[in-house]
């Protein structure tokens, strides 16, 4: 038992060998020729479609009996037109510019001395994911357009569809002539495996953990390398004193109902106690015939009686289902201390016709995205302009809120000069 | 005892939140009044010597006892001339650009949303150094510039110096209208403390330890925040078949020579071996005239075989003295797989006049600065344009090489729109 554990550590330790030599040499690499992989995997997934969806099908067969709930295993489930999404998705990336090379800053020194900050990749990327096996697709096209190895760790539930997809996405970097390993899988669903990887900071530059709050947390408690992440998307919106109504209902019935499940939807709703006799009846309605459960506090609950009270908990808590808190504040000073205190850090924001709130808004309010009379459903790469995005991160470093090709690199500084010594 | 650790955890936990409240207070407040701390602080410095001095004296008479060397009693001093410098540095921080509220970035998308990247302090930096208390003064001025709260940790060696600079800077803060809990210091000299504050990431945004490998190696494990940190610097100079060998010769000397205990002095020579008959015997002499120890691989000592065998221990070794490996290479290929086996990613430098060969180095070498024909020395912020820095980093997540006031902020995007919805 020891041994077969030792052995497998050593299979693991040569993936980690191996993806760091195929890092080193995929960062020399032409945009064209991650681009050319990129569409090549495309026509791939489409080509290829039946035997995916083949090994697809024997992941969705034993899903029930591992205890998968009917969502979960819809999820799993791949579709002709999921695996076209995902194919149209490495398009777009391929159309993206090359993070890599890209002169981000530089300037001539007094003594002549030229330094230059140039975009490289970050390396070798660990990459834990649930589930889904068109992140497989997603997360393997991004970490390879910006110059970086990956390691996949998908879910055990997802092992058969992200086998075929991973020997998929090899043979096509053989053929584009871009290194093999730049992309591998652990091999085993054996939980100990993470915690090799999150050992290796030799190896691994960076761990990506995408999932629920317990796995987000050991990965933390275990990595020795950087780790981004994604907690909770608790999101509020604030209609504030000088608020257009009408722009008001359209954003909070949009925050809320537009898609319910996803991180940047809203969980949250103040609102000014100025605008709250004329606004609380007409938004409980609108939200009301579209299934929304609202849960108010003791003023909320004075214009809307018949609906549930809200507890300490319901402000803290991040629903991803149609159901809100609300709450009444005397001022813009009381949303924005709220916010601070109950929110987490992702999307927050304002309807207001009042300049001086708005900025006051942006400047207090802690999170990755700050929205002045627009949707929080609007946080995402894609609607922000960085394209294709791995997930939103709502850490404070290196990268905050949506993280494209950009934000999955570093830089280097290159400095050139005429045989300049320092005195 | 274990009651008195209570207490004592109890004290620094309340350090924690005051930090995190006058992180948010900071955050707000414009360049003109932090710069006004600055310079308050710079000339409190200069009034104030004969009571900095005083404190100083006295841990600078206790440190025998508490076994510290020659070297660490000197670096532990503080001398008019050292006030000066240090209020010299307060005063060019103060002349350079606020980073706080910086656009870094925007555009207005297709659907009319206007993104803007907006710069904002990271929050709390926990800061643990060792000895030299003019780090104290350094450190409480970039963080509180760049809007950050600082928990400032000096060596227990320096208490008395690090309590009266402490009970200064705060004093100012007040003076200049800025939240005092911006710049606090941890009351014991307890290692445990380090351990509570590491945990603590609901009020610790980034800790950055400056000291020796083991101490970075403990705040690394068990830090649940980022961690900004500089390892080894052991740099390179390669010395191309393409050299020129009189600017070559200047360059290695000024690299080693020049100031041999800091992290961007050369700690090993490569040199081509068509330049190697030429090359050694010239350098040899120049370095051993300035009381350099040379160890060489065979090739090196078939030229200059009086000096000492180097061993695999030495290539990876960062000296930080007056001694330097060498070692003769077969091709630019060769030198930049030593370089990126042997090396710690800090500062390398090729001296060539071949330009595909600076090319090639600059891309494959994998580290925070790369130099064309320029000494490892400029590996420093305030030579390549940052101003004063808090570090040089050799991690290559949020910032690389020189962190200097960018560097300790993030940013935050501002959404603004005109009641745009998700579609």
């Amino acid at each position: 038992m020891e041994r077969e554990a030792a052995a497998l550590e050593n299979v693991c330790r040569g993936i980690a060998l191996r993806a760091r030599q195929a890092a080193q040499e995929l960062a020399l690499m032409p945009a064209e020729r991650k681009n050319r992989w990129l569409l090549a995997v495309a026509e791939a997934l489409e080509r290829e479609q039946a035997s995916l969806l083949e090994a697809n099908a024997q992941d969705v067969a034993t899903a029930p009996a591992k205890g998968l709930t009917a969502a979960a295993i819809d999820r799993l489930k791949l579709t002709p037109a999921r695996l076209r999404a995902a194919a149209e998705g490495l398009r777009q990336v391929a159309a993206l510019p090359d993070p890599v090379g890209e002169i981000r800053g530089g300037e001539r020194r007094p003594n002549g001395l030229e330094v230059l900050k140039v975009g490289v990749p970050l390396g070798v990327i660990f990459f834990i994911y649930e589930s889904r096996p068109n992140v497989t697709i997603d997360a393997a096209g991004l970490c390879v357009k910006s110059g970086n190895a990956v390691i996949l760790r998908g879910g055990s539930e997802a092992f058969h569809s992200n086998t075929a997809l991973t020997r998929l996405l090899r043979a096509e970097l053989i053929q584009a002539g871009l290194p093999e390993d730049a992309v591998q899988s652990v091999p085993t669903p054996e939980r100990a495996a993470v915690g090799w990887f999150l050992r290796w900071s030799d190896c691994v530059d960076l761990v990506i953990p995408r999932g629920g709050k317990s796995l987000i947390e050991r990965v933390v408690a275990e990595a020795r390398m950087p780790v981004l992440k994604h907690y909770d998307g608790n999101c509020h919106v604030y209609v504030d004193a000088a608020a257009d109504l009408e722009m008001a209902e359209r954003i909070v019935v949009n925050a809320k109902c537009q898609r319910p499940g996803v991180c940047n939807a809203a969980e949250s709703l103040l609102v000014h106690a100025a605008v709250a006799d004329a606004f609380l009846p007409r938004i409980g309605l609108l939200l009301q015939q579209r299934g929304v459960e609202l849960r108010g506090c003791a003023e909320t609950r004075r214009r809307l009686p018949q609906i549930r009270p809200a507890t300490e908990e319901d402000y803290r808590t991040e629903y991803l289902d149609l159901i809100l808190a609300v709450k009444v504040v005397d001022s813009l000073e009381q949303a924005i201390v709220h916010i601070n205190t109950y929110g987490s850090r992702h999307t927050d924001a304002i309807i207001t016709r009042d300049l001086a709130a708005a900025r006051l808004f942006v400047q207090r309010v802690d999170a990755a995205a700050v929205m002045v009379n627009a949707s929080t459903r609007f946080h995402d790469g894609f609607e922000m302009g960085l394209g294709a995005e791995i997930g939103i991160s709502t850490d404070k470093f290196h990268a905050r809120g949506p993280c494209g090709l950009r934000e999955l690199t570093t830089y280097k500084y290159v400095v050139i000069g005429q045989g300049h010594v320092r005195e």
